[in-house]
């Protein structure tokens, strides 16, 4: 935490010879809208470059109409141009493509046996998508080794480079086609039973429905039974006759899906499906494979979200073999990682649990099972929050601490060291580390004072780091796994914004409600700030689990609104509160059964510091936040009438029983099991608390969260003689995206000018 | 025309005397929204009491619980308390009711030969309903005669008197309840078939499904095959997962329902249809029976309403008997009134046509009919706008002129007089006169200067005669129709705001857009008003065919808002344009394809007028109107921004593609026949001449104009980058009712106040 204060405190101090002193501000035009908002017309993003590796030999770089090389020496070489990429297509009449930024360069950890490949072993093999045709180019050798026709309809694509086969769906159904271009239908159910795709709304780290097997012989899929689940109407009024858009929406307590896990063996063309018993109410997450392709992990999780069980399943026969390991909490257990096996050593994985209070990562060896063996301290171990975990393999930890691993990039096979992301240096930061599989020590890669992402090489020798800082926008270089931290840099974007006027962006810490936890702010000044004025304030919000505002990437990660805002000389202001991301599960579940209560408390110790400065007006405080964070904006409206005078909220959670299973129940239990808690959090009960100016946005196709909140808050204004306001985006989902952003914005700044 | 205009100089000059000066309104307080509105907790209804007729012998005054009778010597006489009916229904266990005003004295114009009865012949009956029972008592006698067990889920309940028979329906179907008792299901349709309800969404005067003939003993009902409508989703938030109310709802230009009408015997109990051939785009309007009850009379209609013909049909065979009239008009026939046959000869009818220009009366002569006897004036007859008239009856004008009748409200037996509403006095008003069958002669009954709707006495001989005038809140009294204009005042309805601070009321003249055409104005200026100083004006707008904002009634139909807003400051105007009420057909089909075009350049005369007047801030004008008033208030705010600086659109119709097909099409034809006409009456087509300020307001069940307008519209407007504002008021229909009511005019109240 020191550490990050004074990073961030050097970069404050380099600000002004960034940015533009006031003098000079008045010759640099304003930005506007358009050029602030993505989806805007004249949309100004920091210069990128796309990247992909070729083993660990060279770096690619992807451009429209040409892919060049530069081996590690720094040479330069030509890969492949549009024009010969077409001109092979068009030999064999596969249709064209139009820029070569999608071709992917096939190049993967699986490498053989845990080792690096050599170059003579190395693919030189590209994959190209026509929209007919899935076409396999071996880019040295200007050739086409192989190509798949594509259906049209076909949806969620999940191709194997090593069987080339394809997965697929069709509407609510699942279809394989093999490398050598024989089709199956795997499954023919009526429509309220879906195939192959994501399943439980998305939650516990599921993004997909299909799952090849290593070598992509058998496919583990999900079949969903939602036939059961109430469907909530969506009105498509752009028909020419207003049409219904049903989606299947399990509310908190109410009835919800099943999920049964198939596998489907191509050769035999048969399925058989995991013997897990009734599904109902339970999820099944974070499916992946054995290295041996024989069997099957996953993590199954009850209804009340507080007892996880890692199980291993035949692939043959789909009996349950073995569950590894359990864990139990008092309030839940979230999980969102499928365990990794160590590339060199298929009889150990990585499991990452936030059973210590923070997501950190287990090495699991299979090989020291023998019996019911436990480690790494008995039966049970019991955290300090009464977290429970139960391990029957052999477990060790490789990380700990007060800080969490995010994500586990790769591996370096040579070094034998897991590459991972961590909020070691600073929760407002993600860092990469090369942790020492043996000894668990770790080492920093890259940039300290910055957060990163990156893509690892072949053997995980380097990566393409891509990082940024407040003052930063985007760096793209290359490093070595291993040793000292050093760099080549390949892109330093320019500041998008050169030339314009640009507010300042300034962060620190304050204590939470609790008056023990430091919580990170962000606030963003106007380019001619006078501490001797009084400035309107608005806070951006969004305070709910999964996501952080305040960061330590470019501009400390405020948006384009922030600086519209700033320019118009509002003082804008972000928190976040007890519950959000990145801080570890204590942190976050302080919140539990009362959502937004706690998170409420924190953002008005925002509040008392903004007023504690001299320099903000606390008569024109306004709030602004989208979803959960349209939840926090009507909730702080309400519960503190006498601090904000303006609200917008835009696709709000008003009452948590019109709120879907998975994440509802996770939070606030059932409504059921937790009466008083959906009663103290539903702002229809607070309706009448209205004084100052709000206005709720909702989409009308919003799926994830229903108009009926926005709507019944409506309603409950009415019955209570209050006053909000209201507008709908028609077609948009659960926030305006692509062009209308901007009219968005626009509409949102409207607001707070009107009436701030 | 002329006259009117003396009459409203008259009731101007009083104006002054009956309100208060400046310096009294000082004292006076001011009412509220809840004083003003309908629906408001301390709504100001003026004084009213309930009346119905014992013949011709007697007035009965209706109370909570008591009924009182007076003689028309004005002896006075008990007919009935509440404690006896209860006490009569509690002897036989039949429920209770809890107040008197809903009983139903017997008392018809179906006097024995068109005669009047005398006071032995009349019955001294009245009916009551229970909830559970319906039960005939004889007031006179205090004994129960009759009674009928009721169905909790009947709905269109339809009893009559002779044979006390019942139809009503449970959901899509129609049933019978025969005097004595017996039920029978008379259709078994399924969802889609809809038996015994009012038919085609209401228009050409259709209020109801079932229509029992003079002596209740044949039943024809309406049956409408509406499964291949398609259906729009209103979505109901108040369920605990939003659920879907589907409408079935034909839009301009597309497949409509069919409609066929039965006639079911309760003693055969069966049903014969009338042979009108493929029921496709027809309409069977103003059904009514022979006085014989052997032969049913309706006009029919075809889809594109230029052609109506008054067909008859025998009621054993349902095969078509003949036609007797037939119009067509190149614009629109829109048949509104059933014929109705004199009491006294079974052989001549009532016709009701707008041929000439404006609504009259005709007499038809059955008995005349010898071949293909064709009257007044050959087999057809040419109106000035291209109108023909074709009668295989004898016909004959009983009325003529520049005025149209509204309403026949029955006749006098002894004088042979047809007693009607007329226009005559003056378009702002409904004055009631006695029309000699014979001759054609009318006169005047009631008071001249106010506006009057009537009950008639058992033989027509007097009429309760209810009155209001610009300074009149409510008159009631009795009138004889024959002779003299004299009344006997039951009721002088005390000012509902006297003490309370109230604007002044003014009406005018001005030429419509043509140059021509008379259109009469309401101006409502503040109590204080100062001619010095300058004032900003709302215009309250309809401005559509069927309806008239400007009256001769009370405060000349000015509304509670327009009294609310002069309070407040505001210069309230409402005009009534070309396409409005009560001017004749020419009047109103100006617009003719081409809906809110002539309407909108009238009301801009009016803005002219508006700015000609030294104490108008010809800056600050608003404009306010829902439906056909919101697409008028949305249009202006569009075509005129340079004039309106903010609307608030209630419920507009904003393409009227999207709206229903009797009433669309009868104005703008469909969009494939009048494409042009179409693209220039579609606000979105407007959306990006959006500059002032534009609430729109819609209820989310509007099964009328369905949401689909605004929110297009919306869509449209955010397509065009402009930004109108959008309220939403859940579970209301076609306007806010009830005490929502109160909240809806604070919310337009706010946004004129926020914005002119």
């Amino acid at each position: 935490m020191k550490k990050f204060k004074n990073c961030m405190g050097a970069a404050l101090l380099t600000l002004p010879m960034l940015f533009t002193s006031t003098v000079m501000a008045q010759e640099l035009k304003k930005p506007t809208l358009e050029d602030l908002i993505p989806g805007g017309a004249t949309y100004r993003y920091a210069e990128n470059k796309w990247y992909q590796w070729y083993g660990d030999f060279a770096y690619l770089e992807l451009g429209i109409d040409k892919v060049e090389g530069t081996w590690m020496n720094g040479k330069h070489f030509s890969v492949i141009s549009l024009e010969e990429v077409n001109s092979l297509l068009g030999k064999e009449q596969l249709g064209k493509i139009s820029s070569l930024y999608s071709a992917v360069f096939l190049n993967s950890f699986d490498e053989k046996a845990g080792k690096a490949l050599s170059k003579a072993e190395y693919p030189t093999l590209m994959l190209v998508n026509t929209g007919k045709n899935r076409v396999l180019i071996n880019w040295a050798k200007k050739s086409i080794i192989w190509k798949q026709e594509r259906t049209k309809e076909a949806a969620n694509e999940d191709w194997n480079s090593k069987s080339r086969n394809l997965a697929y769906t069709i509407n609510n159904n699942l279809l394989v086609v093999t490398g050598d271009g024989i089709t199956t239908q795997v499954t023919n159910e009526p429509e309220g039973i879906v195939c192959g795709q994501s399943v439980h709304r998305n939650e516990f780290g599921i993004q997909k429905g299909t799952f090849w097997s290593p070598d992509g012989n058998l496919l583990a899929f999900y079949r969903m039974d939602e036939s059961m689940v109430a469907q909530y109407p969506l009105v498509d009024i752009t028909a020419r006759i207003g049409k219904v858009n049903n989606v299947r929406y399990p509310m908190a307590g109410m009835t919800s899906h099943k999920v049964t896990v198939g596998i489907y063996n191509p050769e035999t063309k048969k399925t058989v499906f995991l013997q897990a018993g009734d599904p109902t109410d339970r999820y099944f997450t974070n499916i992946s494979w054995a290295p041996d392709g024989k069997s099957l992990y996953l993590i199954e999780l009850n209804r009340d979200q507080n007892h996880a069980k890692l199980c291993q399943y035949n692939a043959e026969t789909g009996s349950q073999m073995r569950v590894l390991i359990e864990e139990t909490h008092p309030k839940y257990v979230e999980p969102q990682h499928s365990i990794i096996f160590l590339p060199w050593d298929k009889s150990k994985f990585i499991y990452q649990s936030q059973w210590s209070g923070y997501n950190h990562l287990y090495l699991c060896d299979l090989a020291a099972n023998t019996k019911e063996q436990l480690s790494p301290a008995g039966v049970e171990k019991l955290s300090p929050e009464g977290g429970k975990l139960t391990a029957r393999v052999a477990l060790k930890a490789l990380t700990s601490g007060n800080w969490l691993v995010q994500n586990i990039l790769g591996f370096n096979l040579s070094s034998r060291e897991v590459i991972i992301n961590s909020t070691e240096v600073t929760p407002l930061q993600s860092n990469i580390f090369g942790v020492d599989i043996k000894t668990g020590k770790r080492h920093l890669i890259g940039k300290r004072d910055a957060t990163h992402t990156a893509d690892l090489s072949g053997s995980g020798k380097y990566l393409i780091d891509r990082y940024s800082s407040p003052t930063i926008p985007r760096v793209i270089s290359i490093c070595d796994t291993k040793g000292e931290v050093k760099e080549t840099t390949l892109l330093q974007a320019k500041d998008p914004y050169q030339g314009y006027v640009m507010p300042t962006f300034e962060t620190g810490t304050i204590k939470a409600a609790d008056g023990v936890t430091d919580l990170y702010y962000r606030i963003t000044k106007p380019a001619d700030f006078d501490p001797n004025k009084k400035y309107p304030v608005i806070v951006y919000v969004y305070g709910g689990p999964h996501a952080q505002v305040v960061t330590g990437g470019w501009q400390n990660g405020a948006r384009g609104w922030d600086v519209y805002m700033a320019n118009k000389g509002y003082i804008m202001f972000s928190l976040d509160n007890r519950g959000s991301e990145n801080r570890g599960l204590s942190f976050e579940n302080v919140t539990f059964r009362h959502l937004g209560i706690e998170e409420g408390k924190d953002q008005v110790k925002g509040i008392e510091f903004l007023k504690s400065l001299p320099y903000i007006d606390g008569n024109r405080i306004g709030v602004h936040g989208w979803s959960f964070g349209g939840h926090m904006t009507t909730a702080l409206v309400l519960r503190y009438p006498e601090i904000f005078k303006v609200g917008v909220a835009g696709g709000p959670v008003i009452d948590w029983s019109y709120y879907e299973v998975m994440y509802g129940e996770r939070y606030m239990d059932t409504p059921q099991s937790n009466p008083e808690g959906y009663k103290e959090c539903n702002l229809k009960n607070l309706a009448g608390n209205l004084k100052g100016h709000l206005l709720i946005i909702h989409d009308d196709q919003d799926d994830t969260c229903v108009p009926q909140h926005t709507l019944s808050f409506m309603k409950a204004c009415i019955d209570a003689h209050t006053y909000p306001d209201l507008f709908i985006y028609p077609t948009h989902k659960h926030n305006v995206a692509g062009k209308d952003r901007v009219h968005l914005h626009e509409k949102i700044t409207r607001y707070f000018e009107d009436n701030l």
